[in-house]
């Protein structure tokens, strides 16, 4: 091991995809993996036994939310997000910026002044305070505080945020290094911190991003303002430059990605991590992933469907309840329903992810990434 | 064995209250029991593994709920109510009546004609076809029409419900034991029917009715017209009456009681078995049940609490989060908050019966019934 708080392991590789294991301090996850959004301290509907129950291996934590509330001290005294949430799994946070930003908030070179949707109250979000409350908040990684604009954008929109991203992100390695040993638990004394590559869907931005990124240095690289509003075409350059120039040895994650064509095309690029509410939000209101792609239960087609949601799926939902039984808590609003339905997607995401694995393992990427791009165009 | 559908194992007697085991064609369950109210088909955030974690071994299901969604038909289609929840354990379905004369029906001694509070369409419920709709739905045990005035009530509204409600259990009865052969399912076909005691809390009429419904004879008795607006210490001697007057070697049902002092008080006067929405929906709203009392979760005071919901118990919930947690999740609105609040209310419930059977084995259910009541009070 070198003196790197992640280790990336390759175990195969196949084109640019690859299947491996991140290891960090509080053990390992495979990859390539799906992580699920607790965006308030829970990935909505389930519990962190069912994430162990499930095979998760890391999920999503949201600074936003968790640092208005509870608070990050709450967390902190309950012993970090393992300790408030019970789970020993890893975590990842956001730094925040995301949701801040579609704040409008008053933006400086400083940071960003916004007020709290809870109450109203007005917070200060900087490069540093990222750094402090994440490490507050005892997540494994956390991600450093980024400008992330939304598509389309004009160019000097694009650069100026690929400015201020290259300068918070030294601001926010040089607080990470310097604060490294504070925190009262482990998790705290051991975070890695990920940097964050922006440059919209501008190529050379991108490229000049991504070296600026490397240029200060972290334990791995978010893939930023990607899947923000632009079509899947501009997208996947831009995102095959990012990845042509980051490091092989370390982590690659594609933020806020979570669709099935994304997810395949992002493998096939080399990405290693994904997060997106979509699967979960989608499973409650009634659209199911299946290997044939996208079924809207709410169809009165399944209204006496014995079957399971996906015949292929092996979830302890499709193991026991039928398509009709489902759809009938989702029509009579029961709060069983999300959860069920949720379960299944998140076990058919983290389902495709082994997949993937396997498949480059034998060499057969290629096959799999048409057979999903098939289903769900 | 006779030939009763059911037979009441009683294996304990302390005072009037009893410990036993209800056997019925699909096993047995051990009473006294709190039946959790599954009203369209889940209990409300848990599903049909939940209830097994919990040792449930008998729920409710609401006839009018499920005959207007999905439907009597589509339930029998997907084999019953077993089926369609995926549960091997014991239904119990009431008869629908009492939903649907909240609802001002347009009622005659013929039976209730009302509207669907979901699509407003119109719906015919009488004796008869509350029988047939709940064997289509094959629970374990149906329960007859009957009518159940709010209380307070004038004398003449309590007589009347008492008289139509006896000539309902004579139809409900007959209709019941002419199609006892039919259906498609084993539940179906080995289905046990209840009948009710009604007469508010006039002792003679509490009296007149129970004999009444004794006369037409039926597997086991429900008490209702009870818990319906009037003060405890006038339903206490009202269920006084009635149960001094069931028969010892049959099962007794204290119909919509689910509050702690009322478990108690109703097992010191032998009732065996209990439903109500109460505890489930306390818990959404964050009214935690715990052996010292009401606790509730939304006090500023449990925002830092480490500890578990209760000292003392131990449900999957109180072994794993905090209080601060669960206050957390509920405050923000998390789903998940709900589901793990009534696991923890469930829990409670099930081990209150748990200890009352011991208690009464050990003769020592006085002490238990002080114990809940002075908590409570």
């Amino acid at each position: 091991m070198s003196d790197r708080v992640v280790e990336m392991e390759i175990d195969a590789i196949d084109g640019l995809a690859r299947a491996g294991r991140v290891h960090t301090p509080r053990g390992s996850f495979g990859t390539p993996v799906f992580m699920p959004v607790g965006t308030r301290g829970s990935v909505r509907t389930l519990s962190s036994i069912d994430l162990e129950d499930l095979g998760v291996e890391i999920m999503l934590g949201n600074t936003y939310h968790l640092m208005l509330r509870p608070g990050a001290d709450v967390i902190d005294e309950l012993g970090d997000l393992h300790g408030f949430l019970a789970w020993d799994g890893h975590v990842l946070t956001d730094s925040g910026g995301f949701q801040i930003f579609s704040l409008e908030p008053k933006l400086s070179d400083e940071g960003a002044i916004f007020r709290s949707t809870y109450d109203g109250s007005t917070h200060h979000l900087t490069p540093e305070s990222a750094v402090d409350i994440q490490r507050t908040l005892g997540a494994d990684i956390q991600m450093v505080l980024d400008v992330c604009p939304a598509l389309p954008a004009t160019e000097a929109v694009v650069r100026a945020a690929v400015d201020r991203t290259a300068a918070w992100a030294e601001r926010g390695r040089a607080a990470f290094l310097a604060g490294r040993d504070g925190g009262h638990t482990d998790a705290q004394r051991s975070q890695a911190q990920f940097g964050i590559v922006q440059g919209g869907v501008d190529l050379q931005l991108r490229a000049e991003s991504t070296g600026r990124t490397l240029e200060v240095g972290f334990d791995g690289y978010g893939i930023g303002g990607l899947s923000v509003g632009e079509p899947r075409d501009e997208m996947l350059p831009a995102l095959e430059v990012v990845t042509a120039a980051l490091p092989a040895d370390q982590p690659r994650y594609l933020m806020g990605v979570g669709d099935p064509i994304g997810f395949v095309e992002g493998i096939a690029r080399g990405v290693d991590l994904f997060d997106c509410v979509m699967p979960t939000r989608a499973a409650r209101h009634g659209t199911i992933f299946t290997d044939a792609g996208r079924l809207n239960l709410r169809n009165a087609g399944h209204a006496r469907a014995s079957g399971p949601l996906d015949e292929a799926c092996t979830c302890t939902v499709c193991g026991r309840w039928s398509r009709a039984y489902l759809r009938h808590l989702l029509r009579v609003q029961e709060p069983t329903a999300g959860r069920l339905l949720t379960i299944h997607n998140v076990h058919w995401c983290l389902n495709l992810m082994r997949r993937a694995r396997s498949a480059i393992g034998a060499g057969q990427f290629e096959v799999l990434r048409r057979e999903v791009v098939e289903a769900w165009s």
